[in-house]
């Protein structure tokens, strides 16, 4: 059994989709991976990574739309406030999409449908350093 | 150490969620897998796997009701028009739940609760076929 | 390659965010696991599992204000009612959020960020007692 970890840093600047599917390929590829599972976890709550479309822009435009009238800033129901307007609907967006993603490898291929790609998804305003773990389990 | 693959395709027939449990069981059981890992991954953008209620019919009926009135079709936000009015919506359910479960196996049991299923929850009107990638990595 | 299993049980009293972030390094320790996966489970579909800020536990209380909001009781559009005015809510929050989580082990080390905890995350009223299934696998 073979395990190995890497921690892939992308400094974001503002609210987006930050794609980083070529990374993960590289990475599997420099270490010579054939079969496993790929775990990746973002180390922050108000980050989050998801699987999507990576053909049509208007895609990732579109879910930013949709995720910021869904959980929209200067909501008086917030009592969370002191580090910012953006920062609380960046946690319910972390709740509402994921933190982590378990994905196979098989025969040194990273199993992703052919439209998917691997996202950081980034709701803070400012600019951010954000640390994604990655580990392989396999062989 | 031992790893399979194995891809289940369901050919889904409009929005929907479609019960895999049994298929993962005989899987399993096929493969005489005794203690691991096994990693779903859903390889689209536009249908998902959610873990659900498989007593009361009526749940999955109100699930699907429920993601329909959170994220409409007909909405004058999406840009991403031209795959159809059930396109965006499908991405955004998709966003909302997941592409893939993890599920522990111990003693050749897969450990779901009692009234546990898996399901493909179909976001798309028109009839698709869906692979879900299935892969054990354990003993 | 090592893997053990052990079945945390809660006992939640009404709906909150419970954090169980110290049992779960404490099995880690205990056990002595070095490098691998820790996937978590909920057997059960009105409660769920996140991983959230546990600085301002703020934070905790906008997202279940927020979650009641998203997902409120008495909606007339439900079927499902049989179980109490809070289940059906309970199953679409548990759909939104996550009912299996897979973290990384590094040298002995849970690999979280500085501000992140494990929560159970409740949805229903009365009391429950839940069972969240710790499974390793690794070395």
């Amino acid at each position: 059994m073979k395990q190995e970890f890497f921690n892939l840093e992308i400094r974001t600047k503002g609210q987006d989709l930050y794609e980083f599917t070529e990374q993960v390929i590289q990475w599997i590829r420099n270490n010579n991976f054939k079969n496993g599972i790929l775990n990746l976890s973002i180390q922050h709550t108000s980050a989050s990574l998801i699987v999507q479309e990576n053909a049509d822009p208007d895609v990732r435009a579109d879910l930013m739309n949709y995720f910021d009238k869904l959980a929209p800033m200067n909501n008086k129901l917030y009592s969370h406030i002191t580090e910012g307007k953006d920062d609380m609907p960046a946690h319910i967006k972390s709740a509402l999409t994921n933190n982590q993603i378990s994905l196979s490898v098989k025969d040194s291929e990273l199993l992703l449908g052919t439209w998917q790609g691997i996202y950081l998804f980034e709701h803070r305003l400012e600019a951010q350093k954000r640390t994604i773990i990655h580990h392989f389990i396999g062989e």
